[in-house]
């Protein structure tokens, strides 16, 4: 039985349009959601300006017999606001492929007024866009339309939907980053989920460090169900050497791997920028499998390609994209982290939630208690939400930017600018490094005069909640801006740099390096 | 004014559907030469069955009268043959771009059929197609049409139109890699052409090696024009190492490189491949312009993005596909190639000779006085043109298979698979290597049955006219077919070697790795 598609979306993403031309080009039937309650006696328009309630109940009940139908795979297109409300959301994902358009509000708005404006809606554009974009994001998948014409949208909704479709129902319910025939999943799950990943494999090798490997090799390998080649890197930050990087190359030629193995990355940050590159690189690349076990990678590192290895001059300097075959998280894996390992993912967390919104700023702060508390404690029930709500927002920034040059993937390095630099000359863990970074892009936002000095308060708060460090002064030594010079996302005399104007609305702005250090001097000054 | 767009390539390409395309979606005038032609009195059939020699005068007249009324830029489409004839092709590239549809010649006989078989001298279209391949690479690029629908061509075709028209004038007399987007000029000419690849550079990097540098620095230095960061490594494959890749990283980061600088890679192979493997990591990636001077690398190593480095098992283990953004062949260069090298740099050359046709392997020997000659003897006339045919044939083959995964670029390994393990072992230099795996090739091909012995004869004199080593056997060692055990192109048992038939046909196939030691250790034995 083939699987109804439904695509969501702001308004005027071209859903309708988009839709149709698939339904065209495959031979499928089209619903289109607003012409089905339209039939039921009233216009939409008119309907909504009346009575919006009752309109999403006509439009709840009107998916309802969409999925009803849904017997021969249609193509469907449902309102802007469908995906909000209620369990219409939930109920596509159970049913189907659930695929959102992506659009800027701004350019949503300039098509709607193009049209002629007749949406419902319309003047509420930016507001309602900000509250629905986190729902969007929980679609399967996020295929942006910005600079592409239907054509080329349905082109790539088509080669997301042949990759889902060609997924094992194990696989399924995930979060696709959507980069055509590459599009690959992410499973948030309570065990790990390989599916046929490794089936073609012509060897398997796991790559991880000793600490992860004495924890969750047995149960990878079990998992795996066959032969692997193991490597063990020692833990932390000095594997991601160029002499670790070369020893596992050439072990792993040594060890019989060739141009159709694959690898696995097991562990955190450091072995997935590792084991990625190694993957990115040997025999001009071969596929990697990421099993993220720390929150950061589970939520970061293991999404989007990035992988890399250090310089004495900087983290992260060389490296390359590649992006894996398929990331599964495990839930149970966080259960062993460290405490102080466990916390300092929450930095991450709280980057999403000050680019994602309220809504998951408010379920990160639910985590709060499990975080501080102890290792082994039980995980709230909103760690899952909260680890699947970051994974989307990452899955569609990297579907709209693969390589960071649209200035979009650079949203994902909110904090990093300073953090990275506190990182290299503290010995701080990244996630607290990042945490601080948060609590200085709030100072430089305000300071540029972006956003209110409350907002820094606030970070520095929840930061608190979770147990983290928040005293930036202490880490703010003069080799720390010095540092910021080198960093890789420095163009000449500018450094890029993420603002915040308030929870949920970030920006890249250019600062010359100059102005930064005399923001971040003065407030350390005696 | 716009430059007309002529497109040709073999019948049942797509010429006139892809032509129509493209000149509708952009406003264009669409002119078909056949129709042209048939205007003149008589159906092109007909008038090919009767007197072919008068068809040829009547399409070279329709060429010229379009060209004459070329003014708006008009799409052209061309008979299968109009490239062929007299001097069609040097007019439509000194009128315009000239694309070349690519196809298999199998898939192009039975669309042929499919569509009535009413098309001129269907009948021999193997031969005819075989005679015709290589004037069509030396259309300015090869577009693949295998496996893609009309639209895709046609975006394809529209893509790389895009890329040679942002070309300078000075570089558009070029081969281009048709890569999309990512298309980019192979120029082989008479001094440096750097175009405007550097202009927008925040710092250039040239890397080259202590004899290079000293001979043709200087003259590098003053075409780029402004201040470069030099980086100068040892001459020889021990470069390709770990350890040089590291520290070549760390010294352009403390010198001040950053994402948005541009690396030239100034020398051979070693060079080529060392900074581009830089250039492909460094910052997770920066563009690099490609400035070979050797045979070798003019022909083979800097085009088509493969860059590595070595392990101690085997070479060119570890490294990234990274296209150049320009690579720029000055022929001068070659003056100061030491004799050994210019003789080693025909191992390349009679190999593209082998994949080519016999109209290559004509123009190769008629250099082969130049290879075996002094240094600084003035380069034969047919240099240009061999080493212009050799860029076009990796060109077309990089085009259609940028990261080896269709078999299609495995054809380039076409004396390489023993000529890797042979170089390793040996000493010889990479073309003299190559030279002897191609005797290797054409030992194989006849013991299975592919080819006649009277081709290994052939090919040990023509590589003896050019001072090249050929006794293979004085070099089939027993380290030499261990070594292919841990080659790259290895899939488990089976090695991917490449046959010859005959001089202009050539085909990957699958050995069993105990058949080819078989073979080669039967010729050994005493």
């Amino acid at each position: 039985m083939p699987a109804p598609l439904f695509l969501i979306g702001f308004m005027a993403a071209g859903k309708t349009s988009v839709g149709r031309s698939i339904a065209r080009a495959q031979g499928r039937r089209f619903v289109d959601l607003d012409d089905e309650i339209a039939a039921m006696g009233e216009p939409v328009a008119a309907l909504v300006a009346r009575d919006e309630a009752e309109f999403r109940r006509r439009e709840a009940s009107a998916l309802a017999t969409a999925i009803g139908d849904a017997g021969d795979g249609p193509v469907v297109a449902t309102g802007g606001g469908a995906a909000s409300f209620g369990d219409n959301l939930d109920r596509m994902r159970a049913a189907g492929l659930v695929i959102a358009l992506g659009v800027d509000v701004g350019e949503a708005r300039a098509r709607a007024e193009r049209s002629g404006g007749t949406r419902p809606l319309l003047a509420q554009a930016e507001a309602l866009a900000a509250r629905r974009a986190s729902s969007y994001r929980r679609a399967h998948a996020v295929v942006s339309t910005v600079g592409r014409t239907i054509d080329e949208v349905a082109g790539e909704v088509a080669a997301v939907e042949r990759a889902w479709t060609a997924l094992p129902l194990a696989l399924r319910d995930c979060t696709l980053v959507a980069l055509g025939a590459r599009s690959y999943p992410i499973v948030v799950s309570d065990r790990v989920e390989l599916g046929d990943a490794l089936r073609a494999a012509s060897r398997v090798a796991v790559i991880t460090d000793g600490n992860v490997g004495r924890l969750w090799g047995d149960a990878v390998k079990l998992a795996i169900g066959r032969d692997v080649v193991e490597l063990t890197i020692e833990p932390g930050e000095a594997s991601k050497s160029f002499s670790t990087y070369e020893r596992s190359c050439a072990e792993l030629v040594a060890r019989g791997l060739d141009r159709s193995s694959v690898i696995v990355a097991l562990g955190g940050g450091v072995v997935g920028d590792l084991a990625g590159f190694v993957a990115a690189t040997l025999f001009r690349g071969i596929p990697v499998v990421q099993i993220p076990t720390t929150l950061v990678a589970m939520t970061d590192a293991a999404i989007g390609g990035k992988t890399a290895v250090d310089l004495p001059a900087g983290k992260n300097l060389v490296g390359a994209f590649h992006q894996p075959r398929l990331v599964t998280c495990a839930l149970p894996m966080l259960a062993t982290l460290p405490g102080r390992e466990r916390r300092a993912g929450f930095g991450e967390l709280w980057k999403y939630a000050l680019l994602d919104g309220r809504e998951l700023w408010r379920a990160v702060d639910a985590c709060a208690p499990w975080a501080s508390g102890d290792r082994g404690d039980d995980a709230p029930s909103e760690l899952r939400d909260v680890i699947a709500r970051s994974v989307a927002y990452k899955a569609a920034v990297v579907g709209r930017d693969e390589l960071e040059r649209s200035g979009h993937r650079a949203l994902l390095n909110l904090g990093h600018t300073i953090g990275h630099a506190i990182e290299t000359h503290s010995g701080l863990l990244h996630g607290e490094a990042v945490g601080l970074g948060l609590v200085a892009a709030c100072r430089v936002s305000a300071a540029l005069g972006l956003a209110g000095p409350e907002l820094e308060t606030e970070v520095v708060e929840a930061l608190r909640r979770t147990g983290m460090p928040v005293d930036l002064d202490r880490y703010l030594v003069p080799a720390v801006l010095d540092h910021v010079r080198v960093d890789k996302k420095r163009t000449a005399d500018n450094v890029r740099f993420i603002a915040i104007r308030e929870v949920g609305s970030c920006e890249p702005i250019d600062v010359p390096i100059a102005e930064l250090g005399r923001i971040l001097r003065a407030t350390t000054a005696p």
